[in-house]
Formats: structure tokens, sequence, C-alpha cells
């Protein structure tokens, strides 16, 4: 609740991320002015001891660095092109999730208003931020990013990727992709024993340490992948990895194959293609060349 | 190397995996006899104590318990129908992997011939056996189970599913699946990156940590989808969950979609379903109904 700790920051939109950061920055004491486009979302930081702005105006005017949580590229337009001249010669934070086209389109678009652009991705869920586990992707504004990165840092690990602002976004939906994949294979799983009687929960638990288990091959199948060699020694074959028995138990289950078809899939196309005796990390060329 | 510890075990097949198992047995003092189809494998195991049948009756006839360890039920039958005699009254615990069908029929021709089932689904690879990383599931007989759970725990935490013999495979292949469709998501998040000129060995480093942190969120999920009600307030709903960001940025870097539009699939056929405003978890009704 201390008046001012060096940098003055106005933070647009308070949904559950933005209330999160927000919070964040007023209980390390920086001066925090909060804007939300419906009315409400406010109160429980000006308890704390932001400061609410009734308009975006006027929150851009009492920050230094404005950081921007919507819900979507259109919604970061729609808040900003009214105000553009006002954020002139300001910094703007921009964690709300794009694509990386559309965050290479927002930093051209604040460049032209001689905005400086720092773009963001969270990697945690509100409750996680300011904890261990949370990290955030930057891209964009190497300049922005070291002049405030004492304040980013509150929120989580700070990762820099790169002048070009799509960096972060494309780095962030890789691992959310990666992510939601893993989570289908998660239901595939559960599905396949539920039939027997297994509960979810009782899958779940052994899912979860087998599959933290199972990410220690992650580094082997990079190495063979970065080296550019799948014929490499060692490894598990593409035509050992043969999912017939867990598409055949599937069925045999009434359940759907879709998920699991899709990983044959990719082994298959590799196989076809004369490969079947490299490593199973070739199956990103299936994904690198679509059909 | 003492010659014997009680239980006397001969195991038939000294692939990777066979060799590994032995090994642990050998080690542990246990009285082993170890055969293989093709020559030479048995050399390592011999000169550490184990005594090499020539034959598989042999082999059999030296083992109160009989491991089989071979590439799959085809090579299961082929090796012991032959001897089905002399297998009469011993205990065959078979960890080769087969599918639960398999697993239900081997235990049928086993019971057949007078001889106790047990089905094994090993969840390690070589190296892990007998590390605290490693576990094996089992079903089929429960007195056999009990009365050489402590032969099988040599190799790693041996879990024990019930009577129906498929059981464990069934658990087996379901977790494999949820690996391979895991290391699917790993190979689609890398490609993703790659045109950036991000390194595979890079993106294996986040993805690791990123993933076994989100394997937190199967409990959750488990607990809506044991519970029965997709409806309960809190979760991420499905309308949410729009992965088009996530397929436009792999389209932008011209790969392959194949293995996010998957998931995409189990959430849009839930919202056309009516159901958007309902947890993510709900996924699983896609995959437990096909279309
Ligand atoms: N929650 C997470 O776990 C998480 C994780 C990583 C990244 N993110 C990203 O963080 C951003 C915010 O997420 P959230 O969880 O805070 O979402 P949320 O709770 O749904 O809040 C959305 C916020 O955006 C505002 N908004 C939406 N459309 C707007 C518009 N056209 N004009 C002005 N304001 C608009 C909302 O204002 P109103 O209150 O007026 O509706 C609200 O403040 C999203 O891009 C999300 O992808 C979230
Ligand atoms: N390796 C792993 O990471 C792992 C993990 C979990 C489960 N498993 C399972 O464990 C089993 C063995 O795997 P592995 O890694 O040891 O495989 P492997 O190294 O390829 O060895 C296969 C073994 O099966 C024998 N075999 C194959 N066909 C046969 C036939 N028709 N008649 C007699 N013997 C035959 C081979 O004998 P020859 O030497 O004469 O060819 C060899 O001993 C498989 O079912 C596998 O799925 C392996």
């Amino acid at each position: 609740m201390s008046a001012s700790n060096g940098v003055r920051v106005s933070v647009l939109g308070l949904g559950a991320m933005g209330a999160a950061l927000a919070t964040a920055l007023v209980e390390a004491g920086h001066t925090t002015t909060v804007w939300n486009r419906s009315a409400g979302k406010a109160d429980a930081l000006v308890a704390l001891g932001a400061t609410a702005a009734d308009t975006v105006g006027e929150a851009l005017t009492a920050g230094d660095v404005v950081i921007a949580c919507l819900f979507d590229a259109a919604s970061v337009h729609e808040v900003l092109d009214p105000v553009a001249d006002r954020l002139a010669g300001r910094t703007l934070v921009n964690v709300t999730t794009t694509s990386p086209e559309q965050a290479v389109e927002i930093a051209a678009w604040a460049a032209g208003h001689g905005v400086v652009y720092l773009d963001g991705g969270i990697m945690a869920v509100p409750e996680m931020i300011g904890s261990p586990g949370s990290s955030i992707f930057y891209s964009g504004s190497e300049a922005a990013f070291e002049q405030y990165r004492p304040l980013l840092d509150l929120w989580g690990e700070s990762v820099y990727f790169g002048e070009d602002a799509g960096l972060a976004s494309l780095y962030d939906l890789a691992l959310l992709a990666a992510m939601y994949i893993m989570f289908a294979g998660f239901a595939h799983g559960a599905a396949m024993v539920a039939g027997a009687g297994v509960t979810a929960g009782d899958f779940a638990r052994r899912a979860g340490s087998w599959l933290t288990a199972m990410t220690g091959g992650f580094a082997g199948y990079a190495a063979v992948i970065d080296g550019g060699d799948y014929t490499v020694a060692g490894q598990q074959s593409l035509e050992f990895s043969n999912l017939g028995n867990m598409i055949d138990a599937s069925v045999a289950q009434g359940i759907s194959t879709e998920a699991i078809d899709m990983v044959q899939n990719l082994i298959q196309r590799q196989i076809d293609a004369g490969h079947g005796k490299e490593g199973f990390a070739r199956i990103i060329e299936s994904i690198k060349h679509p059909r």
C-alpha cells in the first residue's frame, strides 16, 4: 500500500488473469491504475491500494508502462485504437493471448504510433501468478523487457525469445497445443479403462506419474531431431512402434480410435515412405511435411 | 551367485527386456534357468550364475514359475503349445505385451492345460527394471500374484488389478496410448517452433516441465468425469477451449494440423451437441461415443 515504488503501471482488463497480475503489482508497492470495460471488477484492487480509472485514456496517462490483459487481439484494438495518441511514448506490454501473426500486427500498429511494444504469453493460470511454477514468455522490444524486468518477474519466471514480436505467442501456442494433445491422450486412456470399471480418478493418478516419467524421453527425441539423422542406433524404430494393439483394444471397448489413429497415421506415413527402420522421432517429419 | 533362494524360476525370451528381468532374478539369488530361441543371448546371464536350457521343455521342468517375455501373443503360443503338458501344475507369468483379448485367450488356454496364469504388462524400459520408476501391472490369478510377489517386486512396483486376465494389458495399453499421444503432442509443438529457428532440444526442456506441471490437471478432470456432472462451476468451458489460434499458427508455419485438429474435433462434437458451456473434461464423451 506504499504510495509509489518507482514504476507507475496501468492494467487494462481485470478478468481472472488481469486481476491476478494487478494484485501482484499492487502488493509489490507499485503505483497501479486499473481499468475494466464493465464496472465492479476494480473494487477488490482499489481496496488493496490501486486506483480505478473511469476511462481507458485516463488509465494510459497514469502509467509509464501499460499492461493489456484483454480477451483477444480484436479486443486489444477495440480498447486501444481510439486512444492510440495517448499511448505514444509509453511502453505497452500486451499479455493477451494472440496468434503470432496478430502479435506481429499489433507490434507494427504500436510502432506506427510511437509506442514501445513487448508481447507476452502467460504460461500459468491466475492462481499460479507470482508462484514458482509460473512463467511468462516475452518477445518484441528487448529494451522494454530489460527495463521492466523487475516488474515482470513479480508474476513468475520471465523468458525473452527475441525481437520478433510473434515468437512468444508461437512458443506459447506450441506448448498449449502439446498440452491439449496430452489432455486428449489422458481422456483416451481413461475411456479405454472405463469399460473395465476403472475410475478416471484411478487412471489420473497412474497417468500423471507415468506421463511425467515419459517426458524424460523428449530430450532423446530432440537430440535425434536436432542431429538430423534418424538412423542413429539405439532408438525404438517406427516399425516397432506399432499401435495396433492400442487401436484394437479401443475398438474392443467400443470407443473412438481417432486420438490414437492420429499417432498411427504419423508413424505409417514415414513407414510408407521407406523409413520404417528409422527412429520414432521421425514422426515430426510427418508433421513438418503435411500430406 | 548363491545356488538357491527358495523359488526356482525359468525365463523364456532373452531380448532386451527378458534379459533385464532374468538379471534381476539371478542377482537376487534365485535359481534361474534361461532359454532363448536363438543362441548366444544366455551367455552374459550364465556368467552371472544362471543356467542355460537347450530346449523350452528343459527350461519348463527346471522352474516352479515360468516367466515368458517373448515378442507377441503368437510367439507365446509358438513357444508353449508344443510343450503344454510339461507346463501343467506350474505357474506361468506372461509379461509379453499382448492385447487384453489375447491375454484372456492365453489365460483360457492355460486353464485348459492345468496351468496357473498371471498376466503382466511392463511399464518400464529394460534399464529401469529394479529401479524405483519401474512398475509392472498384473491380472489373472490373485493366488499366484500373492505367492510370487517377493520375486515380482524385484522388477519394480507390482500392481494387481483383478482376476480378469485382460485388465493389466488394458491398463498398460491405455497408459501407452496416452504416452504415444503425448509424444505426438511434443512433436507437434516442436514442429510449430522449428520454423522460427527454435531447436527441438530447447522445446524439449520447456515442454518437459510444462507438461509435467499440466499433468496436475488430470485429477480435476477425473473428479468431474467420475462425478458425472460436466456442468460443475469453476471449470474451463468447452467453448473457451478454442484451439483456433493453435491451428492457425500451425497453418502459418506450413505444418500439418492433424494432431491439434484431433483435439478440436473432440471439443467441437460436444459443442455441436449443445454442451459448449460445460467443462473441457467432457471431451471424453466424444471418445466414449464414437461418431
Ligand atoms: N485464465 C487463464 O488461465 C489464462 C492463462 C493464460 C493466458 N490467459 C489469457 O489472458 C487473457 C485474459 O484472460 P482471463 O482469464 O482474464 O479472461 P476473463 O476472465 O474472461 O476476462 C476477460 C477480460 O477481457 C475483457 N474484455 C473482453 N472483451 C473486451 C472488449 N471487447 N473490450 C474491452 N474489454 C474486453 C473483459 O472485460 P469485461 O469484464 O468487461 O467482460 C475481461 O476483463 C486472455 O487472452 C487469456 O487467453 C488466461
Ligand atoms: N523393451 C521395452 O522397453 C519393453 C517395455 C515394455 C514391454 N516390453 C515387452 O517385452 C517383450 C519383449 O521385449 P524386448 O524388448 O525384450 O524385445 P526384443 O529385444 O526384440 O526381444 C524379443 C524376444 O522375443 C523372442 N522371440 C520373438 N519371436 C519369437 C518366436 N516366434 N519364438 C521364440 N522367441 C521369439 C526373441 O528371440 P530371438 O532372440 O530368437 O529373436 C527375443 O528373445 C515384448 O512383448 C515387449 O512389448 C518391452
